[in-house]
């Protein structure tokens, strides 16, 4: 009997290049690919021979509920299929791959989790920001912005410039998040970074402060975007601003409005 | 004029599959690698054409100074040499890549940053922990433990079960730091788990909890260690066991000690 195999595969920021190899033979190799709405089509090409399959959820609208998802990995993986589930970034990082590989083990289905290059670091990376600089950071929180009980408990206890803070998915609710820190003694001159699309060719960031993000107005378009906070903001001015060779290029916009 | 050029590449946690693709264009093309100590001998050969130079830090021994690596990189690249800082992990997360940047920044020197998997999410993936996983964790800290001013701060105020912890370099502080959380309210039976030489054939894994952690004696080597806190850490049995084919085995070794 051929026995099919599930790979959880984590696709990075978005450019191609910063796939990890094992991705690519994955990719390369698979019969089936179910991928997510982040994940760029440079990289999907990569997966010539196989079916892509959207299964995408972005800004509250579900393609398939998680449920719908673990089932499909399921029965191609039982039907002998090399099946890739491909997911922005990693996919333990809020990109729920534990919920799927807990279902496939119970399943009784073969599968890998392949590490991916976060997005939680990556898109302030590219933008010149390190989360962590000596002398400025010693660390990072990384918290979903989804909903208050997700980030709560962290930012509001975090003490001014204890930590680089890192918010995923939450666009809609920066007002509040920064009321959050400010309540808990952050000084509004804080620096802040909003990154969007990271790693894609539609890149751009906004750079301002904790008392400015509230009143920041995204870009049209729904560009996911990666929130950081922490005085590694400054950086991104110094580090971002770089005359490389055409391959080294990272298409990066910086809107500077502070 | 040739003019050189110098990539700041992160080489993920050893395993070379898990490089990224622009890493290994750019180790391929080298002229000259400087490395660090937990770079694996596997990743260090793609360089083939390479001078490789080795400049680690490891557990207080310096082979060089960061002004003398600094300095290093701008004298290779003034030659017009291609060269690749290649550090474990990722370059900005604990990697000192911030100030290799400024430093090549001021001396005009043309760069680009190669994010990198992080060491701080990967390492939990591999052995089954993810670091965020709904119902569970929706964020996570990760902190140098290197000593108490890095990780006091953020730890010392973080409320229990708030996000996964995740300690870097924090092995010889291991019993300050659980006693940092257990003073701020977190349960002994927190589940923790070390992870070392995570992505190496050397890896596995100790699991116990935060009252346990103190106690635990590391295995011989000097092995490089990754801490993690928190509720995922259960997962570790469910994830981790995996049947896997032999070119996705990860080899993981489980001591369980709990």
């Amino acid at each position: 009997m051929t026995s099919g195999f599930v790979s959880l595969v984590g696709a990075g920021p978005g450019d191609p290049s910063l796939l990890t190899r094992r991705a690519v033979v994955r990719l390369r190799r698979a019969d089936l690919v179910l991928y997510d709405a982040l994940v760029s089509d440079e990289v999907l090409a990569i997966a010539r021979r196989a079916h892509r399959f959207y299964v995408g959820k972005r800004a509250g609208r579900h393609a398939l509920t998680q449920e719908a998802i673990n089932a499909l990995l399921i029965r191609a993986a039982r039907r002998g299929r090399r099946v890739v589930r491909l997911k922005a970034g990693d996919p333990f990082v809020l990109g729920r791959g534990g919920e799927e590989a807990l279902a496939l083990k119970a399943a009784g289905v073969a599968y890998e989790v392949v590490p991916g290059v976060t997005t939680a670091v990556a898109a302030p990376a590219l933008a010149g920001i390190p989360v962590t600089h000596r002398g400025l950071s010693t660390g990072f929180v990384v918290v979903s912005g989804h909903d208050e009980q997700a980030y709560g408990p962290v930012l509001g206890s975090l003490p001014p410039r204890a930590a680089t803070v890192v918010v995923m998915m939450g666009l809609a609710r920066r007002a509040a998040i920064a009321e959050l820190l400010l309540a808990r003694g952050w000084s509004g001159s804080t620096p802040a970074a909003v990154l969007y699309a990271a790693g894609t060719p539609q890149a751009h960031t906004w750079i301002g402060d904790l008392s400015g993000i509230g009143l920041h107005q995204p870009p049209p378009g729904d560009l996911p975007a990666t929130i950081v906070i922490g005085d590694v903001v400054t950086l991104a001015a110094e580090i971002g601003r770089v005359a490389a060779p055409a391959d080294a290029a990272q298409a990066q916009r910086a809107v500077q409005q502070r």
